[in-house]
């Protein structure tokens, strides 16, 4: 399904803090892993070295809601969902499911926002309509899956 | 003034990424750098060992705008604004200025909205107001800050 | 094999710096993975909150020879070898095997000596024996595998 | 003195785990923090994008010994020790200072050693001489300083 993508992750040691639960700023990088597995679920990788002129894929927001505290050792599965796709840039939606507790428990809700630009020899970077290859590749997810 | 405060950091290379800039998770650590900051500006800490049953301050809310990337050695000063003060609830802006550019650049704008709890005996959490002696040193910053 | 864990890791986009690579204060959130995975393989826990004294693992020694770099996307394997086993302390070594490259390349060596403390009501440590039940369930690693 | 440099930071609360001391990888961070600092000092910075070719400065060995742990809040001098330098290679050692205890307490000793290398083109690393001009800025410290 071109609209959603499943990762799996256990809550390290490092990924705690002294208050005993996952660090707020650690959903960010659990978000960023399901949405560069999505890519290569699609059959690319978020590092295009090989286009010319190189093409890059910066957040320009990222968002989260927490409900309840991940700890040590919780399984979370990481549910990417396509929300938006706009010419030069799409939004994922991502739900954090605790997975060892029954039934399964949805602890944040994130969303990321990111463009496509071209890298300029300068060193600048410009918005570039994502190419067509990719975008007929991912689809909005149905509106069901994001409520 | 009880309702800002500036942090100022450089930007290490742990904070980098392979693409050449400050990953976009770190901005969040460093919005709690300016926080726990602001604090010890009121003359407490984020950590109430002391309280009973003892506070904590649990992240409900985060997001970011990335408007343009930090890089390695960057000096970053991260202006905290109280946003909102509500019974329960804080929520702040964090300006991100570049200074090593002149004029200086905003380069990301964050929002964190945290709630104050209790730790019960059990483990659980429960939002609660405020303490009063806290609550009275927070202002709201004045809008024209906010814009 | 109770004296051998392997766990998997891809590299992260957030594992990266600047220079491309792994950057190196990961390869030590890398063992740890593997250590507490192997805990988990023996049938507890690193954290032990249901012991009275409650017992705790500090680190005492870290140390890593870096050969080869690790790169965003790379599959790689950590490899646990229970180095020593002493009365009140556990040294392990740890070789990182990057995957996709056929034959598979050992990339960095680590070594990790941890302490058994019991936490005293004051907050003091005290090193303590490593519990019977625990002990006996770990192996030194033949020299063949830890050359 | 160009064989020493001392970095002040304070203990983030994203530096801790839920052990509630720092983590134990952190220590690594800040030894680069104090490394680079000492870079600038001596007026060049880690990262030399305009030498050509390029010069990298990869770490080759790292490790620490953990005496007492660094706590939230904790204010640590990082001070920066030339213990060796070589044609091609320099160790520094690391001291840890907690300074808000009197008299301050050295908790951790680390060590680093890194290698000079350039950059191919074709993504190839050699090592290569220090660049005359860094070398002979930098002092081997006294052994008094190193015990």
């Amino acid at each position: 399904m071109p609209y959603e993508f499943r990762a799996t992750r256990r809550v390290e040691f490092s990924d705690t803090d002294m208050a005993g639960i996952m660090h707020y700023s650690n959903f960010f990088r659990f978000m960023e892993t399901a949405e560069h597995g999505f890519y290569r679920s699609l059959g690319f990788s978020v590092v295009m070295a090989e286009t010319d002129p190189r093409l890059g894929w910066p957040r320009v927001h990222a968002e989260c809601d927490y409900r309840k505290p991940l700890r040590f050792e919780d399984l979370v599965e990481i549910q990417l969902l396509v929300k938006e796709r706009r010419t030069k840039s799409i939004s994922y939606t991502f739900r954090f499911w605790k997975l060892n507790e029954d039934p399964r428990v949805e602890v944040a809700r994130g969303l990321l926002t990111i463009v496509c630009v071209s890298h300029q020899p300068d060193g600048k970077m410009t918005s570039v309509p994502i190419p067509p290859e990719i975008a007929e590749k991912i689809e909005i997810a149905p509106a069901t899956l994001l409520e």
